[in-house]
């Protein structure tokens, strides 16, 4: 089969690899999609190690595709059911095989390449936005990078629960394409970045926010105290603008804030497993009549994974770039 | 009746006062006992503004006493009832009037007296670790300043709850009296303050820490982030050592922590009672059977409270400061 290889040295090659054969556990799919991801960068520079029992050179985090073959023990898929889900690897090619239990079915409605690209932002934003973060209807939440794979799953599944969505990004046109979504408030963020102004625009805008979603990281932290209503909750899923910040805990405590640190990628199996089915089985419905769906920047073939890292890399996508195999 | 006034100019003094009357859903205790607590000193130095519905110029968090006169809606509490109890102000005083759903009884066995230091320390101890940061029996629990009241109180309901403990002070005598509390570790930390050597001390004494109870802020943090474990809890309910802090974003995200700033006073009445009786009801048989006890450095009479601020302003207390009206 062809795969993506990423070599570690900021290249990127297409090879020809054996098809895996699934374990008694597991599932072999035939991938239709499989979404890009900033960690892919990471990976394509040699700074994101794979974990254990996932391919150590083929990248891709999450995907779409059709069961090809199960393995012995698996009793809930069989051959031809259409699934996504989210791995630790290995979904940048034309077989995957993963444990059954990872994979959930595509709701109806969904167009099953540009599934390829859901799993990863949408089970993020769900499971930081409701399962950690505790967003209720009618409460406001700010998504920064409001154009990118999270934040438009970020802007979707909020405006799906009845709330006031504010969202910020570098571009008025990114924000302009968020608004079709649902996003409520827009807030351009001036360069160079100062946390103060951009608070005050913020809260100028919208007022106190009950969740932050920061999928930036770096001095935007001291915005998010700052904007933050009383009992407060920020979610931290991101370190583009710094992996270190300045933190008032003065304002963490007279606002009894809540800050989240989350990441997918390193969790146990169980508990994508976990994720990935507790977010399916919430949106079937949504995604079947198409109060959310994917958002996708570009459809890339194989071949031409190269592009689509460069694409990414450039930070003017909105939404998803997404191979298929 | 005789009261501290807190002038605002970082003076204390004595001066009589009007007995207050209460209101119908409120009670008069006979104030037995009233503990001291940084932030009096805040309010000392006119920096503590009292919320709305307490004397502006009486400081005092915490009591115990004898309720001495009922509102005429009151009737869960009679007049000779033990009660202990936080309060926004006005405790350092023979008397006091207070919401009567803010009283709970105090457990048996417990002195009358130095009940009236327990309600700050050991409500903020118990809502942090168990309320917000839900500590689990078999846990580490990492307390920074185990000398100070909520600290002492910290060390006594986690061992009650069997975790396994970790305490930091400045001195070793302090963390020798906090290992006739329960204290299985104890880390002595130099000046100047350096987060990686103390998180080393900690990491080698110990091992990963669950939950972090940090009474002193500043960069503490980057000691707290540090010896985190997997999915570790941080409360942050102090800023001694300074109100803004560098936090690793990184860590935070990697190791999925949960932030949580706390704070007693500014929370709403109805807050404070929830949180109260769920400390005394969690906790009276422990104080009966001894379990847990107040932790008294000085009993001082009202009339001297200008030298029991002073004591507590030296910052070489172990336990707590209580004036006995």
């Amino acid at each position: 089969m062809r795969a993506v290889i990423a070599t570690g040295d900021d290249r990127i090659t297409i090879e020809d690899r054996p098809v895996p054969e699934p374990d008694p556990d597991e599932v072999r799919i035939a991938v239709r999609g499989a979404g890009l991801n900033r960690a892919d960068l990471l990976q394509r520079a040699g700074l994101y190690p794979a974990p254990p029992g996932v391919p150590g050179d083929i990248p891709g985090l999450e995907f779409s595709g059709i069961v090809d073959a199960i393995g012995a023990s698996v009793a809930d898929l069989a051959p031809g059911d259409a699934v996504w889900g989210v791995v630790g690897g290995g979904a940048q090619a034309e077989y995957l095989v993963t444990r059954a239990d990872q994979c959930a079915p595509v709701p109806d409605g969904v167009d099953l390449v540009a599934a390829g690209g859901v799993p990863e932002a949408f089970v993020t934003a769900h499971d930081a936005m409701f399962g950690q973060a505790e967003l209720a209807p009618g409460e406001r939440v700010l998504v920064h990078a409001a154009g990118s794979g999270v934040g438009t799953a970020a802007i979707q599944l909020a405006r799906a629960n009845d709330c006031e969505i504010v969202g910020t990004a570098r571009t008025a046109d990114k924000l302009e394409r968020a608004g079709a979504l649902g996003l409520d408030h827009a807030v351009v963020v001036d360069s160079p970045f100062d946390a103060r102004t951009v608070a005050r625009q913020i809260t100028d805008a919208a007022g106190p926010i009950d969740v932050v979603l920061d999928l930036v990281g770096g001095e935007y932290l001291s915005t998010d105290t700052a904007v933050a209503a009383h009992r407060g909750r920020i979610v931290l899923i991101g370190t583009m603008a710094g992996a270190q910040a300045t933190l008032s805990i003065l304002s963490v405590m007279s606002k009894r804030l809540r800050i989240y640190g989350t990441v997918l990628r390193p969790r146990t199996l169980d508990e994508k497993a976990v994720a990935t089915h507790a977010f399916t089985t919430d949106t079937a419905a949504w995604f079947a009549d198409d109060t959310v769906r994917p958002v996708v920047e570009r459809l890339v073939p194989l071949a031409d994974a190269s592009d689509a890292y460069t694409l990414l890399a450039s930070d003017a996508t909105f939404g998803k770039v997404i191979l298929t195999p």
